[in-house]
């Protein structure tokens, strides 16, 4: 039975964590598996590679940039091909190329098209242990491209589904997912299991331990996911179709700050909005819209530059800055008037005012000032996570 | 008309000294030359990937080992492509693999069995600038590989050959050749020219500034090579076919310490020797027999773990280390009765005891105590490279 397990850039900062994590592959190996690694580049080895172009160049050639980044998954995965073959296991390291990852062509940002994974297949006929670099994949012209955020996780789940494995581990320093932020509240649980689709809307709304759109192709292909810690070899949390049977409230509660509104009223306003999430290049978290006014909000982390295209906006938008949200995730959420009367008292009882609101049939999300976010948090946990 | 120009590890060591490259390449774009340019890793980055390899393993598998180092261009190529790019030139950077480079699958020191340039081509048809990884290939069976010492040297002659280019320019903080070791000799001239044939003479025994298999490779292929300063646009040393009218009696003199010698006596004495050639896996400097002994020399630097081979040798045979040799070359001197004379009496005027002595057409090696090789090499040169 083939599984794919994935370590991020913390997994394999130095060469003690690549020892570490090279014996935690051949103990998988040594159940009998056939396993199929993806890994991140070396700790912080990206954001150097991008210092370094950014001193060259304020905005470096797209195709140069994903030839100079996709060293980092090189040099991480020879390096544990190396620590796995010295523990007397075969080791193969592939590139995305090798590895028959197709994507289109889009430099920076590109989205697999096909996973044609043959080579990694015969590795694994063979006996060996198949070590792949994540984020980066070959576009149909035969360029390197890479996957933008989250690409190793992608890369790890898009190979999962094209290899029918049993699972994909996505291994981190993180436990599995929580029911909130343990930073933020003390009481937070480490779930067991959750649906892809819950698991979505966590992602969507502040939750870092998985990226959304991986989770979004394991739900597709029906890929299960388990978000686990390196240090351990079971336990965390398992992402599946199904999930864990609800006998709670809500899966979950995220924080999100730094958010924006922008608002246009009067004539063409809905027009005007969307051609701001347009230049801003992010999906908009809500979208709230009458005949007279429309408000667009959006997550600032996500956008490349926002002061010049705040600067470009501000003429003709009403911008709304220092905004967060809270979300409530759980199965039928957004449609329980109920439950969501609930959250708008809680809010209320915790002297925080609500500037919009938003759902979706698993969510509601409540926003805020973003002073307010942890408040809220903590307060919407305790009513919809905890049992009294 | 297109040439090709190599720049080695020193002259793209940081950001500034990528800049001042991009610069050069673009003054010679700019005077209507399609540009190929073949880059090497940054300073010391494939000893640094290297040394973290050693910390994994004391004998990493040579093919990961070759994913690893090929890293180093790869960075370096993006960044040179960039830092072009920003002097407003259009420019690709493509890896060994993209650039046609086709070896057999020795790795960590694979040969060019083939060099197919087409996408070069198509790149520089378009008007681009193509920066190649150095140092790299792609074998028949698609597995990426290294060429070993010099190899972006071979890179950029092999590319120079196959494009037919007007000439290859290798490009280090090194003027030119000269005469003798500046170091050394203080009245060492820089060489105009100097033909291939003369150039692996100097390289093979001695000379540090091109390595004798990319000029072995020139020379077969009849491309012409400028040994050039990265900080000047002319000047240098040209080496080719034809080398320089000679009006002295001698193009240089070379020094080389750290030589060994295995000496077998009695009966197959010559397989034990040669045995001991394939042990130490180096070409023999001069291999010496009759029919009661033969002698072996090679260099110590080119042997990757003398320590364990002296021992598996020294049972059987007579090892003789501390020694070194002081190369003459020049058209004819090897079969010059007068002029090998003449060197033999400068050494002895010199003081200097001579334990043996080796001669090619254009080559006499004097072999003595390693501790008088400089002075041998100042005794020759005034004796051969000096107008009186």
């Amino acid at each position: 039975m083939i599984i794919v397990q994935k370590y991020g850039g913390s997994s394999v900062a130095d060469v003690p964590s690549i020892q570490r994590v090279a014996q935690r592959i051949v103990a998988a190996h040594d159940e009998g598996k056939q396993v199929v690694v993806v890994v991140s580049a070396m700790g912080k080895t990206t954001d150097q590679l991008l210092q370094r172009a950014k001193e060259i160049s304020a905005s470096p050639p797209r195709r140069e940039l994903d030839m100079l980044l996709t060293c980092g998954e090189r040099a991480s995965m020879a390096l544990l091909s190396m620590a796995v073959s010295e523990l007397g296991h075969e080791a193969i390291s592939l590139t995305g190329s090798q590895s028959g990852i197709i994507t289109n062509d889009r430099h920076s940002g590109a989205r697999i098209i096909e996973v044609r994974p043959i080579r990694v297949q015969d590795e694994l006929e063979r006996g060996r242990i198949v070590i792949v670099a994540g984020f980066q994949g070959v576009s149909y012209k035969g360029e390197v491209t890479t996957l933008g955020r989250g690409g190793s996780d992608t890369t790890a789940v898009a190979l999962a589904a094209a290899l029918s494995a049993e699972y994909c581990e996505i291994c981190s320093d993180v436990d599995g997912v929580y029911t909130g932020d343990p930073r933020v509240v003390d009481a937070a649980q480490m779930l067991e299991a959750i649906s892809h689709d819950q698991m979505i809307e966590l992602a969507t709304h502040g939750a870092k331990v998985l990226h959304a759109g991986c989770v979004e192709i394991a739900r597709r292909t029906g890929v299960a996911l388990y978000a686990r810690a390196t240090a351990r070899r079971a336990g965390g949390t398992r992402i599946d179709l199904a999930g864990l049977a609800a006998d709670v409230d809500a899966v979950g509660v995220t924080g999100q700050k730094q958010l924006v509104r922008v608002r246009a009223e009067g004539e063409h306003c809905i027009d005007r909005v969307l051609e701001a999430a347009v230049a801003a290049a992010v999906p908009a978290l809500h979208l709230d819209t009458d005949m007279e006014s429309a408000d667009l909000w959006f997550g600032l982390a996500d956008v490349p530059d926002w002061p010049s295209i705040r600067a470009s906006l501000q003429s003709r938008l009403d911008i709304l800055e220092g905004v967060g949200a809270v979300s409530v995730v759980g199965d039928g959420i957004g449609g329980d008037t109920v439950k969501l009367q609930r959250a708008r008292r809680v809010a209320a009882e915790a002297g925080i005012e609500i500037v919009a609101m938003s759902t979706s049939p698993l969510r509601v999300s409540l926003f805020c000032e973003e002073s307010r976010v942890d408040a809220l948090v903590r307060a919407l946990h305790r009513a919809f996570c905890e049992r009294p």
